[in-house]
C-alpha cells in the first residue's frame, strides 16, 4: 500500500446478504429464537465482515505492539521505563499473561517493536518496526512528527497484511508500553471532548497524588500541542504513541481485508477510536473484548457504540482481554455451523405450541 | 450417602491456606498487582475450593438434567411439552447448543432424565433417574411429594459423585424442561419474598398476555400450596421440579467433594438458591456463569451475592452459559500456574519505580 488513504478506501460496509443468510440459519436451529443472545449477533457480524454465510476461523493472531513514551520523564507511571523492553523479552519467552491466555485461545502472538527504547538482538522473533526509541515528551512538544505517525500506522497495517498471507482469520490487538495510558487519555479527551480527569485512570497503579499529577501533565500537553480533533493524524502525532499508531494500522489493515478485529482494553481502544475517527467504516469490523478498569475505556466504547463481551475488571493490556474473548467468537461460529436445525433433529418448533 | 443431612454435613468452608498461597503467587507474576481482576479472584477461589495452591482442571463435565412439568397444562410455555424428550434426543445426538459449546469447552455432557414424560430406549447414554413422568400441576396441588424431592436431590448428588470417581474436576449445571421457568420463578419468589411479577420472565418467549397469565398461575400455585421459605425442601416439593432438584443435588454433591460448580442461568440459579438456602456453605463453591435475560435471575444472584462472569443476553439453558464460562476458569488457573514471576523473567517490579 502507498498511503493511509489507499488503505481506508478499501474498507467496505458489511456484507448484508451474508448477514441475512446467517440470521436466517440461526432461526432454524434447535433453540428458541434469539435465545443465544449476543452469541447469535456475533455470528451474524462475522458473516457480514467476512462475507461468508458460515464463516470459519482457523488461524488466530494476537498482535502485541510495544513502544516507549517520552512523557514518562514526567513521572506518570508506577513502573520504571525499562519494564517495556523487559516485558518484550517476557513475551518472546512465553512467560507473560498474553502468552498464557493466547495459548488457551489457540492464538499465535506476534510481538512488534514499534518504538521501544532498547535494541533487541535479532533472531528472537521480535518484529522490528521501530520508528524511534520512544516518542518525545508530549508535555514539552509533539510526541512525534506527522510523518512518523503515518509510518507507524502503515507499519501496523503491513504487519497484518503479512499475517493475512500466512492465514490470519481473526486479529486480536494488544499493547505494551510503560506510560501509555497517558497518551491514550490525551487522545480520548481530544476526540470526545471529555474532561481529562474523566478519562484518566490509574494505569498500572498510581496513587491519588500521582493521578492528579498525571491529569495535570495531560492537560499541559493538550494546551501546548493543541491537537485538532477534526484531523485524527494530528492528534495521533501530537499526543499519541508508536504502539497506539501501530495498533490503529493493524485494525485498518484487518478491516481493509475483511477480517474481524477483537480490540483489547484502553490502549487498543484509543487506537480503535483514532481508526474510526479516520475511517468510520472501520467500526463495523470491531469486537470489543471487555470493559477495562481504566475509566476512559467506557467513554471510548460509548463513542464507538460497542458493547464489550466480558466484564472481568482487567487492566493489564498486552491483548489479554482480546485473547479471553476470542473463544466466544469461536463459540458463536460453532453454534452457527454446528447446531442441528429443528427439521434435522425432529424437534417441534414453537408454531406447534397449543 | 444416606440422607440430605449426611450430604450437607460434608460441605466445608474454603481452604484459607490454599487461597493465601494462590494470592501470594498471583502477586509475584509479571503483571501489575490485581491487573487480571476477576481472573485472579477466580484462581484464588478455585484454590480455596480444591484446597490446592495451584489447582489443575483436566476433566470437565456439564450435567444437563431434564424433566417435565405438570404446570404446562395451564399453558405457561411457548413450546409444546413434547419438546422436552425431543431435546433429550437432540442432546444425545450431539446437535443441541450445549453439545456444540461443551465441545468447544472440552467438556463432556451427561444427560440425565430426572422426570421426562416419555420412555427412552436404553443404550442412548441417557442416565435414567426418572422420579415420575413429570411433576403434578402445582396450580392444582403440590408438584411432588417431599419424598420425591429428597430422592431427586440425592439422585443428582449421586450422579456427580459417580462422575467424580471418573475424574470430574469441575461441574457445569444445565437444564431442559418445557415450562421450567414457571416453578423456578415460584421458588425464587418464595425464597426471596420478591413479587411474582418481578421474578417472572418470558421463558422461551411468551407474549404480554401469556406472561400475565403465567404470573397469575404462579400466584395461584403459591396461594394454594403455601410453601414455607424456612423449609427449603417444602418449597422444592410444592413448587419445584425434578430437574431443579437434581441440579441442586449435583451442586451439593460437588461442594461436598470440593469441586467448583459453574451454574448456568435461571433454572440452575433457582436450584442453586435452594441448595444455598438448605446449606449456606455451598455458596462458596459456586461460580455464576452469566446474567440471564430472565428477569428473576438477577434476584437470585443478588441473594447469593454472586457476580456473573458473562453478560451475553442468553436465555437458552441446557448449561450453555456454564460451557461458555468454563474456559475462563481454565484461563484463570493457567495464569496462576503458567505465568513467569518477576524474578524468573528479570522484570523490574514497581518497587523499583522512580
Amino acid at each position: 500500500m502507498d498511503t493511509i488513504a489507499d488503505l481506508t478506501r478499501r474498507i467496505q460496509p458489511l456484507d448484508e446478504r451474508a448477514m441475512a443468510a446467517a440470521r436466517a440459519r440461526q432461526d432454524t436451529l434447535t433453540k428458541p429464537m434469539g435465545s443465544l443472545g449476543r452469541l447469535e449477533e456475533l455470528s451474524v457480524l462475522v458473516a457480514g465482515i467476512t462475507g461468508r454465510q458460515q464463516p470459519v476461523i482457523n488461524h488466530r493472531v494476537i498482535v502485541t505492539m510495544a513502544a516507549d513514551h517520552g512523557v514518562t520523564a514526567e513521572g506518570v507511571s508506577a513502573y520504571p521505563r525499562e519494564v517495556t523492553p523487559q516485558m518484550v523479552y517476557n513475551f518472546v519467552n512465553g512467560g507473560a499473561g498474553i502468552n498464557v491466555l493466547a495459548r488457551r485461545a489457540n492464538a499465535r502472538v506476534v510481538v512488534v517493536d514499534m518504538g521501544v527504547d532498547a535494541d533487541f538482538p535479532p533472531g528472537l522473533g521480535i518484529v522490528d518496526r521501530k520508528i524511534a526509541r520512544g516518542t518525545n515528551n508530549m508535555a514539552a512538544g509533539p510526541a512525534m512528527t506527522r510523518e512518523q505517525a503515518v509510518a507507524a500506522v502503515l507499519a501496523g497495517a503491513e504487519i497484518v497484511e503479512w499475517e493475512i498471507e500466512r492465514g490470519l482469520d481473526i486479529l486480536g490487538t494488544g499493547d505494551m508500553g510503560i506510560g501509555n495510558t497517558t497518551p491514550s487519555s490525551a487522545m480520548v479527551a481530544t476526540f470526545t471532548g471529555a474532561d481529562v480527569a474523566g478519562v484518566t485512570g490509574r494505569g498500572t497503579g498510581v496513587d491519588d497524588l500521582q493521578w492528579a499529577h498525571k491529569v495535570e501533565v495531560i492537560e499541559r500537553a493538550l494546551a501546548l500541542n493543541k491537537p485538532d480533533p477534526a484531523d485524527p493524524l494530528d492528534v495521533l502525532a501530537k499526543v499519541g504513541g508508536f504502539e497506539i499508531a501501530g495498533i490503529a494500522g493493524a485494525i485498518l489493515g484487518a478491516a481493509a481485508n475483511r477480517r474481524p478485529v477483537i480490540i483489547d482494553g484502553f490502549i487498543s481502544g484509543a487506537a480503535a477510536l483514532f481508526a474510526t475517527e479516520l475511517c468510520p467504516a472501520a467500526r463495523d469490523y470491531l469486537i470489543a473484548a471487555h470493559s477495562s478498569v481504566e475509566v476512559g475505556h467506557r467513554t471510548i466504547l460509548e463513542r464507538m457504540e460497542l458493547v464489550p463481551l466480558l466484564n472481568l475488571n482487567l487492566r493489564l493490556g498486552e491483548g489479554t482481554g482480546a485473547a479471553l474473548a476470542m473463544p466466544l467468537v469461536d463459540a458463536a461460529l460453532a453454534i452457527l455451523s454446528g447446531m442441528a436445525t429443528f427439521a434435522e433433529a425432529g424437534v417441534s418448533d414453537r408454531d406447534s405450541a397449543v
